[in-house]
Order: structure tokens, then sequence, then C-alpha cells
């Protein structure tokens, strides 16, 4: 009997009769001959209820206790969700036992709130599978080997959905969500925007870190390191749709390449709003400058997106990268009060008010020119590129905020992604 | 260092501002020297929410594998208040961890919803104490010899608080509630209750047990099994009230009989009200009478209190026993369809308007006349006794349940009981 791992996000979860309907569904899978894992999110609201409790109560300075306790409170949410899930399916009739992170047990690091799984025992719960139990798995949490609780960090309930199918070696992992699979762009900014039927694990990485919000990136990674095949589809189809169907809804994300894939050479358009540009300019070109410059950054705790340095002239380069908006005021006034003074530099610059588009294409790897289509479109538009980062499989461009979604539109229409029309 | 186990219950957890109160109490008492190990409740309303869930999914028949579930749901409560409390002593300046019963291990058998506290490993909360932390012990709950997590039943962290103060030889438990004490007899029907400064055990029990709602019943006799010092105290008093008058306040319950506690003859009124009487008429008395009554009776899950059989007369005898008035209905119909005519007995009559009226006290073990006493009281009010069952030290009587106001008054005053009026 196929295994197949069922992921359900916490819009899924959100009340009793929508824990009753993924039971339905999930009962469904089971009486047609498959072996069934389910891991499920906290219900909607319950992660963010239990952190609000918490944050009244919290010390001045967050101490690794103060996070071990945080993993102890969160990992609850799902512990809770879990046990109404096999409820629920006990009331349909079928046999069902939830287990915590610890109970499976999942093994993590002691990275409290960020913690990473290690190994999962896989014996416990395939017995329950092999006595004809659908089991639940706490998504979410783990245990480290002195016994604490660990959490994954948010959304870590994909990745413990793909860790779990790579240790049981699962046909397939599905995680159903409140969308009906990866489309080419945001429809909301395009409505053309097509579904993807396949989408490589290469591309839906790039999509997902440039702000693609279907899937955690980690559990993308997960999938392509131990190659489990992933399926993004939605769990707001009537629970009765035709298995068949449903098997082929959404969106697989593959790890071979074959013929139909190369045909699209670009395969999706990703941006990030809600980004800004810092340069300092004038700095001495010498071993060391990126760190010098990027050090302080990040022990200030700011993540750094797209960095660009220019070709050094009379011995002083120009130095870019982008940063969080919300980052900007704090990373130029750190600039300017301790690392311009220390390097020599000249000056520091910015614009808060800009951001990234990128195509995305596993078929860019082989296909020439792509990149400078791109270029041409957006000139074409009269938008003005800041900054262009490139990779094998993306190209990304920085550009002033307000064009956004000409860009992306453009860009979409371009590379030939609109949905045709009757 | 002497060792103190302290509760809380769903009451004096119910937000974050009452779990920062009982952080600083807590911590008062760490600083004052004493190694300190808390066990609070779920935060009030949680556990309710949490069952109000599974109720709405829950299977047409519970199964063991329901139960097993409903104790994954029901076990976070104790999870998240546990942790919110670390967090709330970390942010007053006290080192503090969190243990879920399955961590300590709280060992029990597996009996889901109503387990029983096998044994206790003390080792790493001694550890954690040693080194300084305070350490926090969820209540009600526990792990069976599977893994499994368990919880003890309704009320149940009582019991947890008083099997860690046993395991760990703590120097006392200390209950805090939200009353400030055991009383002679419910305040609210006799406004000059007294509080008791002491009480033994084993009135105690009886009063725990004749409806002072006070203390759950499994937890005194945990304390007295092991002989642990139980103190109930208020939770709503400051927390910075001096830690020598916060350690003689509340009810000590005793296990020596000392001179003082002789002197009180009684020590309280307790009463149960919602109960109803049934019986059996012109039953033939024959051997496993009682048993062909009642095992019925008992297999539906009919739970009952008093039983009384009288002296038979021409080969019958009558038979009557108490159940709560919402299993009144239930009870005579199973008695009139199947019991009488399979016993050829003559019918069944009952009331289900009768309340349980008792005197409790240890000094009745050594006193004459204390039941004839209350049966002049009774009668000097014109109140007819239904029932009457005795123990070694209490004397209970069932009444018209309209009579209870007056009955605890009259005995409350005639035993000496009532406060003195300035």
């Amino acid at each position: 009997m196929p295994l197949i791992v069922h992921k359900y996000g916490g819009t899924s979860m959100g009340s009793p009769e929508r824990i009753r309907n993924v039971a339905r569904r999930v009962a469904k899978w089971a009486r047609a001959g498959h072996q069934i894992v389910v891991v499920p999110s906290a219900m909607s609201g319950e992660t963010n209820r239990l952190l609000g409790l918490a944050a009244e109560l919290a010390p001045a300075r967050p101490s690794n206790a103060y996070h071990r306790e945080l993993d102890m409170l969160a990992a609850t949410g799902e512990q809770a969700s879990s046990a109404l899930l096999a409820i629920a399916l006990q009331s349909e009739g079928m046999p069902s036992v939830s287990y915590a992170g610890w109970q499976v047990p999942v093994r993590t690091d002691s990275s409290h709130t960020k913690a990473r799984i290690e190994s999962i025992d896989s014996q416990r719960v395939q017995a329950d599978l092999d006595a004809g139990r659908v089991v639940i798995v706490t998504g979410f949490q783990g245990i480290d080997e002195l016994g604490n609780i660990t959490t994954l960090g948010r959304g870590g309930s994909d990745t413990s959905a793909v860790a779990i199918a790579a240790a049981m070696g699962a046909a397939e992992c599905l995680i159903y969500t409140d969308v009906d699979g990866v489309y080419t762009t945001d429809p909301r900014i395009v409505p053309a925007a097509r579904r993807l039927g396949t989408v490589s694990f290469e591309e839906m990485l790039e999509m997902a870190s440039l702000g693609s919000k279907v899937l955690q990136i980690r559990s993308v990674e997960f999938a392509g390191k131990y190659k489990v095949p992933m399926r993004v589809l939605s769990s707001f189809t009537p629970w009765d749709i035709d298995l068949a169907e449903e098997m082929q809804s959404g969106t697989l994300i593959t790890f071979e390449e074959d013929e139909k894939m190369e045909q699209a050479v670009v395969s999706g358009i990703a941006f990030n709003r809600g980004e800004a540009k810092v340069s300092v300019l004038g700095v001495p070109d010498s071993p060391g400058m990126a760190y010098r410059i990027l050090g302080p950054v990040a022990d200030a705790n700011i993540e750094v997106d797209v960095i660009i340095q220019n070709i050094s002239k009379d011995g002083k380069a120009d130095f870019s990268f982008t940063v969080s908006q919300s980052d900007f005021a704090r990373t130029v006034d750190l600039l300017r009060d301790t690392v311009v003074p220390e390097l020599g530099a000249k000056e520091v610059v910015g614009d808060p008010n800009i951001c990234k588009v990128s195509i995305v294409g596993i078929g860019m790897r082989s296909h020439v020119g792509v990149a400078s289509k791109m270029f041409r479109v957006l000139s074409e538009e009269g938008i003005n590129i800041q900054m262009i980062s490139t990779s094998e499989i993306k190209t990304s461009v920085v550009i002033d905020e307000k064009y956004l979604e000409l860009a992306v539109r453009a860009l979409h229409t371009a590379f030939g992604l609109d949905q045709e029309t009757a």
C-alpha cells in the first residue's frame, strides 16, 4: 500500500467543522487503500494567541531558558489540533492515533524556536499504519537530546511533513493549503497568471525565497535533498472530490527535468515588496571590505538580500545591498555612525522604496539571451533598473517600488506566461 | 533548604496579570531560602474550551482510543500555563524551568482521563532545584508505560502536587485556591462559619467527599497515605504579604491528633445537594440481593452514595440508596424494567429532592451521644430524617432538600461551631 503524507495548514484546521472536512478527506484516501500520515498545523490564530500571552510576561532580555519555554508553550497548539483531528477521524469510523513530536520521536538540535530536524524514528508510526490506523503527527516540533521540546520556527509544519515523508519513504507529500497550487506569478497582480502543473524543485526554491509564500523554503530544501515528491493543492475543494482528480490537482514539485519542462524557459515571475536599498560610496578597495561593511549589519540582526559590488575605480568602490524597509533607518544609522568613519568611505545613500522582481526558470540554464530580454522589456516600459543580480535559474532586478505591478505584468506577458483566453 | 510544593488553581492562573502575581509570590518564597516546585492548573476556562472542541467532533461511542486523544488534548492546557509561569518567573529575575508530566516523568497507569499515579522520578527536578531554579511541573497529567499522555481527571492537579511533594519529601504542600481555608461549613449558608486552623486528614477526607469542594478527595487520600502536610490557603492575598504570616495562614491538614484537636467533638458540617433517593420495596431476602440490585446500576455508570438495607421481615427487605438527581429517572426506569421483575420485588419508589447533611469530627471516636444529639437537634427543628448512615468520624442523614439550610445552621450552632461575635 503506498504511503502518502498529508499536511494541512492552520486555516484548513481553523474550526471543528473544518477539521471534520479534513477528516473526511483523509478517510477517503485511507479507504482507497493508502497508508496516510497527517501533519496538521495549529488551528489558525492559536499560535498567535499563545505567543501573545507570552509577550505579556516576557523578560526584558530573552535568554535560552525563555526560548525553551516559548517552545513548550507554542508546541501545545499542534498537539491540540492533532488530537482533535484524530477524534474527528474516529468519528468517521477511521481508526486513528496522534503523536506529539517527542512521541515519534522527531529528534532535533537544541536551537529553541528555530530547531533543525536531525532524525525521525519511523518505527512507532509504521506499526500503527500497518495496524490500519491513520497516524497524525504534530507539525512544527520535536525533541532535543536532553528531552526538551523544540519547535522549528514559523511555518515549520511544512518541513515536518516533508521530513516525515522522507523518513518513511512516502510516495508523495501533499501540502493542502488555501491556494490551489503554484502560479506563474501572483494572480492578484496579474489576473492572467496560470497555475503550473509541475515546477522543478529548484524553481520552487527560488520562488519560495523570492516572496511566493505558498511553501516554507526549508521544506522545499528538504524535499530536494531527499527527493520527496511534493504537491501543493487546495484544502477547499469539496472533500468528496473524485480521488483520481484530486491526485492530479495542484502543482507537483519534481526532481527530474523532463522534455516538457525544458520547453518553458521562464516558469514564473517572483517579486518582493517592502525592500530598501543602501549604498556605501567611495569605499577604499581593500581585502575584507565586504565583511567590514556587512559584519556589523549581521551583528545587528539585519537580514541582507541582494548584494552588489561594482568594479573599483581609483582604488575606491561602491557597495550596495538591500534590506527590509523596516530595517532601513537602522541600517543607515549604523553605517553612518560606525562603518563609514572606520572604513574611510565617502558617504551612505539609500532608497527606502524599492522592490525586487525576478524571472525564474530552470530552462534559463540552457537558453541565452533570457536576461537581456528581461532588461529590454523593462526598458520598453520606461522602468529604470537600479541593481541586477543573477543565478543559474533566475535573474533579479531592483527597481522603484511604484513600478512593481507594471514590471510583473509586462514580464509575465513577454515570457509567454499569460493564460490563453478563450 | 526546605522544599515546598505550591499548587495554584485555574482561577489563580487565569490571566497574564494573575500569573505575574503567582510568579512574584513564588519568587518571594524562593528568595527566602526555600526550594520551590510549582504545580499549576490550566488557565481557567481553558480545559472547558478544549473539551468543548472535542465534544463537537466526538464519536458516537467513546472508545479507549478516543479517551487517549482527549488526554493529548486536555494536557496542553497545563503545559501552556506552566510555560507561561516559567516565563513570568524569569521576568522576575528568578531562574525557572517547566516540565510536562512525561518529562519528569510522572508515571501513571493507562486509564485515560482518570489515570492513577504509579511513580514519580524526582531526579531531574531535584537537579534543577539544586542548581537554584524554581521548577514548574504540569499538574493533572502523566505518561503511561507505552509513552501515551494520560490525565488524572478533573481536579487532578491537587493530586499531582501532593504526589510530587511525597516523592520529593517536601516539608509542606501548599494548595493556593480562591478560598482562604477549610471552614466549619459553607459560609454562604452559615455566615457564622469559622475557618479551621487545622483539620485532621480523616476529617478532611470526609468533608471533601461530602461536598466541600475545596480539595480533590484523591489528593487528600494521597496526602494521608504518604503523610504529606498539606495547607489550603488563598492566592488572593497580596503577593508581598509577610512570609511568616503567609506560612501560618489558611488551614493545615495534619496527621497527628494533638490535645487541641481532641477538644472539638465535631469539626464541621458537610452537605450534598442535588441527591435523590430510590427504594426497592419487598425484595425477597436472599444472598446476593444487594449485588443484583446495584450491579445493573453500576453497569449503567450511575454513581451510588448512601446505601441502606433494613432488617428483613417475613423474608422481605426494603433496600434504599441515593444517586445524583440527574440520574434519578434513569435509575428508576432501570429498576422497574429489569431488576424488579427479575428479583420478584414489590415496587420501586423514590424521592428526587433530598439532600445529605453530615457532622464530621475525629473527636466522635471517643465521645458517645454525638449522633443522638444530631437527631435531637433536627427533630427540634421539625425535620424528618429519611435515612441514616454512620462511620467512625461522621454521621450523615438524608432529609428533604428544602430543609438543607435550616439543618446546617441548627447543627452548626448546636455543636458550638459558630464564630464568636464581638
